[in-house]
């Protein structure tokens, strides 16, 4: 939320859904910048050695942003001539574990929220922040809003859970890459959940996560529309994010194209290939705190093997100064090399699951545009390739067309098996 | 609290404390324009009729500013290599009444500030604001940081509670109006309570209170110093409020002059003296959420008497409005006159207790200067009169010298009955 004029706009878009004779729970994120503003003023003060004790802290401070607006968006909904009340985190109490600055919500008290709504208030919960077992106040990490709204959604078993982001919903590929790239009436959370771990930034993927295990259906809709827009209207907009059995799901064999260059390859060269290997190489690298995407192990040629993965790029220089000094001398490696020019593109759709060939149709496609396939990686309805980063916008869009994605899927003459 | 720079010299001093052996415990107030910042927010987006769930709101929203101080001190505090800790008012817990903006504290758990202070952490606890037994925030109106701080010092029996303030401690009156006005070394509670309510705005009323009733010992001293301003100066520098029965009270008559002029004199003319005036007069003006002050009923001449008391002069034109219409012709007054070009002025002090002739001496002072004396009050350690406006500064001068109060107390051949 901006400005106190965004907050009124919030309270007016809030007020029409309840005079339609919606129950409304709302919880919204702090206002624009303030996040950021309150986390740059704890660095100006930050310890040489922020420890465990800095986080908690940290957690105390940030929570400040989504108490505020949450009260600021009660003062409006009143002004609006509706009853408001607004709960932190602790008031609910959205319990969570004591993983400051990151914590993942355990559980959510829904009789406060339930009594309230019962009296006809609009109920209003901050994002972002729980409680932990023993009274601290905790943070669930950026973008962490979404996904208190679905876990109380899920607590109340809400009929729909509206998110209100910056885009007006999800997309087959980014718009700014593909501009045929067409908006999705519908989605699963399985594919959701694929697109959002490859980068498509809509929602957070824990948010997703936790609406497919709790069934909770997602609208992703623009919160840059006029509040008046028409109710029925607005409840058509966006994208729903729903169950796989939804009879009315698109029947695509792709829904989406996903990407992203926040990666890089690193390879180690001539490892004998002896049992343990994988163990020895990224288990020193976990050990560095350092997260590892795509892995591959390639066959084996005079008993030595090349083993390859991808990592974070802010990781690539301390992954590989990591394996240079302490891995690749013990196991006898040849060489470790990084490649930071790289880029991962992957289809990703549950009409994969009953599909053959779509994998191989992927590869067609790249090789008739002359891209050379770097590492492949599967799962069951979605297959990355990493690719030279320079081919990602033509890799991007020849699998937009070669799938149809600029057509709307009930067009096609597709069923699933 | 101002800027980082200034949470930084805060922390710097806390450690210093610490360091010399001491538990600290620490009450910030709210950055500075922090409270006013967000108030402002919330006036933009005010309802038409705010009522008591605006009120709850706006506590909910305010209480963030000492949350956000509380924290950053916390981390200021671990940057100078201590363990530091801060816990919101709802985290302790400190019990309020659920009155709104202007909450009374009920009942502070000392258990777990205790628990941290064994452990060798200093605890920052939030000013400002506590919790209802439902759960919600409150706050406790402006200048609440004092009240919690005095609150928390009696709750874990505190050797003495600091309060740094923008001055450098109590003084025998104004500076402004009397440059002779000495800084007192040390004060009673009740001596204290009397200037405050008079107008001296060195410490919130309602924390005096609170110190007399659990014997807090409270040093009034200056935030401005150097941080690292020698330990055993600091110790001794400011006002010391205690307890009458301190044997190294400075024993004057008169301790200090208070004054104020924000207050308009109302006389009700002509009532008949039947039983029932005051009621019927002050009654009325209660009702209308007007707090008085001094009141005067003089004698009765004819059957007939005048009566006269003050008010705040933001509630003259209000109150005299509806004495005249609602009160006046009811009772058959024959006239209702304001005035609001008064002041107040009161000389304290415990002294006064057990010397007589104190009165007299302070009006033979202003009959001296020509001060014609319009109203007079007393209690049982203060005097006050009501003079015209434009004597103010000639009363309180006058007094000032006659009472000696340019001379340091032990210097006065006073003793003790």
């Amino acid at each position: 939320m901006g400005s106190t004029e965004r907050i009124r706009n919030v309270a007016k878009r809030v007020a029409k859904w309840h005079r339609a004779g919606h129950q409304m729970v709302v919880v919204p994120s702090a206002m624009s910048g303030e996040t950021n503003r309150l986390l740059a003023l704890a660095k100006e003060l930050e310890p040489a050695r922020p420890g465990q004790a800095y986080s908690r802290e940290l957690d105390q401070l940030a929570a400040t942003g989504e108490q505020a607006s949450s009260a600021l968006l009660a003062i409006a909904l009143q002004a609006e001539g509706l009853e408001a009340v607004s709960f932190s985190g602790w008031q609910v109490p959205i319990r969570t574990n004591s993983a400051y600055t990151k914590a993942r919500i355990e559980s959510i008290d829904h009789q406060r929220i339930q009594a309230e709504l019962a009296t006809g208030k609009v109920v209003i919960i901050t994002g972002f922040q729980g409680v932990d077992a023993a009274g601290n106040v905790t943070t669930l990490g950026r973008g962490g809003s979404d996904t208190s709204a679905v876990a109380v959604a899920a607590a109340i078993k809400a009929e729909e859970c509206l998110i209100y982001t910056d885009v007006d919903g999800v997309y087959t590929t980014d718009p700014r890459v593909v501009p045929e790239a067409r908006r999705l009436e519908k989605v699963s959370f399985e594919e959701m959940l694929e697109m959002a771990s490859m980068g498509s930034k809509v929602l957070q993927i824990r948010s997703v996560e936790f609406a497919g295990k709790y069934r909770v259906p997602i609208r992703v809709l623009s919160s840059f529309t006029d509040w008046d827009i028409d109710l029925t209207e607005e409840a058509r907009s966006g994208t729903l994010i729903t169950f796989e059995d939804d009879e009315s799901m698109e029947q695509a064999v792709v829904s989406g194209i996903a990407f992203n260059r926040d990666e890089a390859k690193i390879t180690v060269l001539g490892v004998p290939d002896t049992p343990g290997i994988a163990y020895q190489i990224l288990g020193a690298v976990a050990d560095g705190n350092v997260e590892v995407d795509v892995i591959i192990q390639n066959i084996s040629k005079d008993g030595k093997t090349d083993f390859s993965f991808t990592v974070h790029r802010n990781d690539l220089a301390k992954t590989l100064d990591l394996l240079k000094t302490h891995v690749a001398p013990k196991l006898g490696a040849a060489e470790v090399v990084g490649d930071a020019r790289i880029c991962k593109v992957s289809i990703v759709g549950i009409g994969m699951r009953s599909h053959v060939g779509v994998a191989s149709r992927m590869f067609r496609c790249l090789s008739e545009e002359g891209i050379n396939i770097q590492m492949i990686s599967t799962s069951e309805i979605k297959t990355s390739v990493v690719i030279d980063e320079k081919y990602m916008e033509l890799a991007v869009r020849s699998l937009h067309r070669e799938f149809d994605l600029d057509q709307p899927a009930d067009t096609l003459a597709v069923t699933r098996g």
